[in-house]
């Protein structure tokens, strides 16, 4: 294991994770999901696609849904980079390392780049949005969970090392990180630019496919209100996993499967890590059987993630043998 | 199944919950569990004993907790009569039951009652005990969950109909019950005196037993907080069940085990139910498996509770089959 | 001063605080208010009326605002008896005490009896009520500061310790007053029979007026949220008062006035008030000035009160002399 | 008036606002405002000085309380840079300014600069501190409102535009401001590095003096419990403001004074502004009389500051009239 340092200054200015775009079989069962019983401010919709954004953003979305008639999937998650000229010099820094990097046109982004890391995760990286109306304060519009942001991803991976060095190239932090116990072999890399604990975390499994996109709430109490009226609006099997809280990254959380099986977690917010005298955090993969409280996840949170479009998992080298709800109660009884 | 009605004027009046005496291998080891982690105000303690209460209680204890040397029981459960008047009557009702019923001396509360209900449970009555300050506003004393106050007991008896009966006729109210479905088999009741759903609930199983002893906290936010401070003081395994939200009576719940195995519920509060017009609400026995959300128990929650003292229980004539966790995973594979 | 000990038995069985009969100009602009903005479940209403309960209430209504052309009014204030037998009770027990009481039909109660209380409170008494289901779980439906019940009155008198004795008689039993320090002389009486510090509360003033309905909210955050979603729907400088909380009772709270001048309390759940040995607690009115935290309440909180229908107010021989808001801001400087 | 754009790439990478070096009479009672009943994490202290730091924070200290025989004062605001080479940079760039910055050694921190800005507010630079446990999750040292971590100063100024322009310069963003109706005179402005609305804030007034310290906690309820736990403390009438919801910003806050008369805001955490199209908000100086709801501040909210040690505050060349509750209670009569 080598735990690489972020880049600085960074080969562009890459600011947060910004969006993702996931196709769906069914908009109106995706709004009722969405809208209705999760929260989410419907910035644009119409028969191909609706444009969702959390209560307190100001840009046009964070998360985008569009129909498909084919298996649902992932087509890319979207990192925001501060300027223009970021994005000419993210281009030229992905073609240095090898990585075909174009640009296209994508509705209320400016100019995007569109590019795949160093293990395969479709990327879009843009500098700027159309910009709406921040919802922050419009407590008539706050319904459930009150969703107030895009916060991170996890992408699983076979290749978390790859996957660590090349972000920290980019300028990421790694803020806390994983590995099996006594070894070097990472199994969760939690990175950040926002100056809390990620953006962007990588999993160690078959991959690239999309674990999870995760969304703020304000406070501890929106957790069980999100279950509760999730329950009310049908939603209540679709809790996968909470509500409980996560050992690294210290965040109370429940995840949620979306009508499609794509996976919300919604956690209320951070601590903030922006000095530099902070330290990666190191966690033994033997954490997992010795949670603060809350029952561990079940296999299927382990197993299951979205795929990205036209991208074929690879498995990884070793399967992981992860401490799941079911392995908790054999061993228990 | 019939269906009773309370008695109306009842024979005495019982006004609520009041109290359970539990014994327990290690004091220390009990205080860092309900006064540390639990966050109970203790009011009187010394190597034999620690009587507790919740923040707002102003009378000496809800809860006892005994030294003893075998193996922990819970020696009776308390219900509170108005008046001493109601005390003499109360004393009549059960000999007339031919329940044989005895006042004895019990510190810090007025004339006691004990007698064993028509199912075994080991009761004790009294109308007055030792008052305390209340610290409902001592907000410098709040710790973890703030427990407020005690709320109602569940006791598992293989004789529900007989229990509910018994109850009525003590001007108990039914406020919901769940029977199997398409019969008149009681599984549960929930049986109130002081217009919230239960001050005691039967389940049925082996029994007589405690299954646990319920206490209110303020908000919603306290479930999340208690199983974050029982983590911190190393008590995280002793949460069993939940957050979750319950069907019948639908309070948000989180069930601990206390070191000595004794099931303590957390819960936030009720509704109101007061009112002639309100009939008991029935749940078939199907609903535990199509809960609003969160996982069903796991199967030590339906099979073990705390003994009473020198009752050894009797098997119900027909074994339940409860929905369990572990059905649940098996299921669902 | 005489502390009355409260009827026991009670001559019949009132059990709760049950509803106020509001007349306002404008049904829409009620409705926008109580609705919108407080989150109120509409039961019932027409052009005339519209029939209002909280979140938890399985009665038809514990608000009723009707159309007046006039100068808006409370009609009566409504409490609950137990049985049928409780009102014959109840119509005999004010006729003993000199104050004609009459049925009535009332839409969507059981047999209403009409009558004045000592002080002149117009009140009306019934058994029964059309049931309605309870949304406590309809979690969809919760809408702003969630009000899930109502709890008490607060009527202004010139009569308070005659007041005090009559609701004594009644069975109501005094959990806490305010007296002028070193005097006998009761500036508030707090009166309750189901359990909790208050069903109806007198003050000292011009009266009988109503000074407020108080609703519960679940939680702490509730009465925050409560202002918030007032504020975004334009009723923001209808919070009267607080956030802050009480002193006697100890509840957090905020007041609003409706769009008539109606006041409201929302506040959180209460101790629990059920032993014999709970005596009544006294404060000095000194206490006013010495709030564990926040402002007074500013003069009109005082001053101000719904009258009721063509009852003319009858001043206090000595004029009050609250310790407002203003004489706190004139004494700081 | 003139908005200033930030510059961008900054001259030297200011990441946050780091933390108050404050001087009061009288340690004891320090200890008592700061540690028993706000909450905060004592990281050293002695008969000299205390050490505090919020619940998450990894740095030794974000609130440094220094004992004093004369008047209390502020000796100097704190802000982190992010690397040692930023504290070069930021040394030449205030002296191509004129203003003289020196290096010394302060106890906690790598190398230190000392220098004050365009208004004269005295400032320390530093890029390191000594790293402390963060107690984010050790949920048993939890105390009253819980305080997180460090958010922002704010800094009265006469010359307010002069503030902002320099900032801007360092590379601060405006996400806010509030001018006079119809004119260009900037009276708040709110100035950003981290990525949230303030680091620091100028508000028109005699200065420099330090008007407020303020710090996040993580849920809403937090701000209740810091005032009932104040009052618990016998510090109930510190709360000079709130709680209540600011309009710039939209945080809920509750403003205290603590036993010197130094102000310390707590608040709930901020909406996410880091994309280059989010423009500042401008807000109208009449909107202070239109607040989503609560009273105005009182004047002393708007007259009184903590003085910087050893510099005598410049009077405005116009005086302000801010909109305060006592003007409010005079219109309202």
């Amino acid at each position: 294991m080598s735990i690489p340092r972020a880049a600085y200054p960074p080969p562009f200015n890459t600011t947060r994770a910004s969006h993702a775009v996931l196709t769906v079989k069914d908009l109106g069962a995706s709004r009722a999901f969405y809208v209705d019983a999760m929260g989410f401010v419907v910035s644009e919709e119409d028969g191909e696609a609706i444009y969702l954004r959390g209560l307190e953003e100001a840009c046009h979305h964070s998360l985008v849904l569009k129909r498909c008639d084919g298996p649902p999937v992932c087509e890319r998650i979207g990192l925001r980079v501060y300027t223009e000229d970021d994005l000419e010099r993210a281009k030229s820094h992905f073609e240095r390392a090898g990585l075909p990097a174009r640009f296209v046109d994508v509705p209320h982004h400016g100019r995007t780049l569109h590019v795949a890391d160093a293990v395969g995760t479709p990327l879009e990286l843009c500098a700027t949005m159309t910009t709406m109306p921040r919802m922050v304060v419009q407590f008539q519009a706050f319904k459930g969970p009150c969703p107030h942001r895009i916060d991170h991803f996890q992408v699983v991976t076979p290749e978390v090392q790859r996957a660590c060095d090349f972000y920290a190239e980019m300028g990421f932090r790694l803020s806390e990180y994983i590995a099996v116990d006594g070894t070097d072999d990472l199994v969760f890399v939690f990175l950040q630019r926002k100056g809390n604990p990620h953006d962007i975390v990588f999993a160690g499994g078959a991959g690239p496919r999309l674990h999870h996109v995760a969304f703020t709430v304000p406070d501890a109490q929106h957790i069980i209100h999100a279950c509760d009226v999730a329950g009310s609006f049908g939603f209540g099997t679709h809790l996968e996993h909470g509500p409980a809280r996560h050992g690294p990254g210290h965040a109370l959380f429940a995840y949620f499967r979306d009508p499609d099986g794509h996976r919300v977690e919604l956690f209320n917010t951070h601590y903030q890590m922006m000095d530099i005298e902070n330290e990666p955090v190191r966690w033994n993969l033997s954490y997992m059987r010795n949670r603060p409280w809350g029952l561990p996840p079940r296999a299927k949170w382990f197993r299951e993630a979205s795929p990205f479009a036209g991208i074929a998992p690879t498995e990884p080298a070793r399967p992981g043998a992860p401490f799941t709800l079911e392995k908790f109660l054999l061993e228990a009884q």
